[in-house]
């Protein structure tokens, strides 16, 4: 079932992009002089097929939530309830996430694929049976619904086994959490989205991206693992060498991102990855946020090397594993300001620069049609 | 004249920037998980002398265009005429700056304050005679009329003179100038602007902007001069000499702001110099452009130190005088995309960072008020 959505992922249209191109060198401006925004505007008129592609908008934010065994190793100050806790101030639209999305226009849904503590909300929609029917199955949901925040419950497990002692998920369970994002993407698309972002909500859940970016690019577990929501010198090394031993003990192939992510991975990351590939599979871009969803992306890549181009890549988060992460998708990042807080943050500051980008091929004058002078 | 506005412009509330920073501590995400927008957010507060500081909405971009005499010196390959040309596209909404402050809601303003060739549009609001009556004075607009770019006509003199071989202005046009950005200033303000953001438009205004950065920072011109719209290696090098040869004829005084300015700036360079202190004097943020902008700002700055505190550097600029005057500036630009297209762009794509910075001290939830525990 995953394999009908890999095998929809096709290669960039090379005429759209060439003809993207084209029509920048005629625009009135000087050549080049819109600097990546250009190169983003060619890629998205690849990935549509299309010149110009169509402006991204409306935009929905994705946040997947869920727990991990490993908190137990103390990787993080904060305690487990704080991801439930989180999901209820999500809801109340009190997060940052939420003022972001407000200022941006875009929706926010919330997806429960694996928190361990109750949520403070009491009646989240219907998740559908990821293992049964299409990828594309599940419940309809209006897309009037896209105003506010809301909660789809997902949930695998409550929470990840410790990946420092044990594989964090099943094969099943991985593809249970990568199969709901794919799910995501089409209902969100579905609903009238033309760009997607990610979000994540996790205590503990730079861990297992350290582990995944470690798994999926070779890089030294120290280069892949940052100080997350802020941890002491101390907390930091043990963290470096949680890691460093959970690589050691699974030994992950890069090969067989399913069993990467059940290894030393997390319901969200999995289902990020999966929301990555729905959205490339629409050829519907996906606005990356930070680390937790450049190590998605990483396996998101693994299943499907073409799912870079619906790709943008958000912004540069301060822990040091995404730039690891980015460098090994090739994705340049829009913003980079030192934000570290997930949630869908960084992507939600970066959406108008895409979407500017893609403005610019629908509505800016040419030399001719405007009666301007070329050199 | 000009002394009552610089007399106006204060320091940072240290106050507000406290009340801002405590503030932080207690929103719903780890502690300096915002990076950049949380100091960007401090100082706002700073500035406005309120915590939290007003959420900049609406904003108003001013596009103020001149010509230069230095033209003649072959700096840039592109006819002179394109400035008027460009000017009549501005008017008809089809500029990359068009595109940009639709998506963000921004009024244009054009301000003639000194193109060499005829305008395309016939009837332009009359301009104020900046040298009689108060910076505030001038015909009322009314605010109904933000919504489409307009024009002002305030044209001190069809263009500058040849730098290369005579001081670019005499003292009083270049004061004219100035004082006409102050204007614009106050009366963007009074319509209702709460941000202002700065535009220009003038071929060939980089030469004096490179001169403008190197005498006000002491910077040698090949580092203080980029290529523009993107001039070949011969022009390059040409276009340096021009500029380090001016600076040898002139000596400009940095501590002597109005004489830099006349002897190698240009009537949109002091514009926008004035624009600047304009907005500082009324405690209202101004988000900066490019390599024009920030050499306008190094002026300001030198008019009134304390009128950085209501700067913000909206892009890192691909000119590379651009980042030199930055680091005199001492400011951290928002978006670093490689853009030189100048007319306000790079500002306008970095607006939603500055509002939604501001936003996150508006609308995010504590932790005592969400009943989310802390570390």
């Amino acid at each position: 079932m995953l394999e009908t959505t890999t095998s929809a992922i096709r290669p960039p249209d090379e005429a759209a992009m060439a003809a993207a191109r084209e029509l920048h060198s005629r625009l009135t401006k000087p050549a080049g002089s819109l600097g990546l925004l250009e190169d983003l505007s060619v890629r998205l008129a690849g990935l549509a097929g299309v010149c110009p592609p169509p402006v991204p908008e409306p935009a929905a934010v994705a946040i997947f939530a869920g727990d991990h065994g490993v908190h137990a190793q103390r990787v993080t100050p904060w305690p487990q309830e704080v991801t439930a806790q989180m999901i209820g101030n999500f809801l109340a639209g009190g997060a940052v996430v939420n003022a972001f999305a407000r200022q941006a226009g875009a929706s926010v849904t919330v997806v429960d694929v694996g928190v361990a503590h109750p949520l403070p909300v009491p009646e989240p929609v219907p998740a559908p049976a990821p293992a049964s029917g299409s990828a594309a199955s599940g419940p309809a949901v209006p897309s009037s619904d896209l105003a506010a925040p809301r909660l789809i419950d997902a949930s695998v497990r409550r929470g990840t086994r410790d990946l420092s002692v044990t594989a964090a998920l099943t094969r099943d369970e991985a593809l249970a959490a990568v199969l709901t994002g794919v799910w995501v993407a089409d209902e969100l698309i579905d609903a009238g989205a033309d760009i997607l972002l990610t979000g994540d909500m996790g205590i503990g859940n730079t861990t297992p991206a350290a582990a995944l970016i470690a798994a999926f690019t070779g890089a030294d577990p120290l280069d892949a693992t940052g100080r997350g929501t802020g941890v002491d010198d101390e907390t930091y090394a043990h963290k470096v060498a949680v890691v460093r031993a959970a690589l050691a003990r699974h030994t992950p192939d890069p090969s067989d991102p399913l069993g990467v992510l059940a290894a030393v991975g997390g319901l969200e990351h999995a289902a990020l990855a999966g929301l990555i590939l729905g959205a490339a599979a629409r050829r519907t871009p996906v606005l990356l946020d930070g680390v937790i969803a450049v190590s998605a992306a990483l396996a998101a890549a693994a299943f499907a090397p073409d799912a870079v181009a619906a790709m943008v890549a958000g912004h540069r988060s301060a822990e040091p594993g995404a730039t690891v992460a980015l460098r090994h998708l090739g994705l340049d990042p829009l913003i980079d300001l030192g934000l570290r807080l997930g949630e869908g943050t960084g992507a939600l500051l970066a959406l108008p620069v895409v979407t500017g980008a893609v403005r610019v091929l629908h509505e800016v004058a040419t030399f001719d049609s405007a009666g301007v002078a070329e050199k």
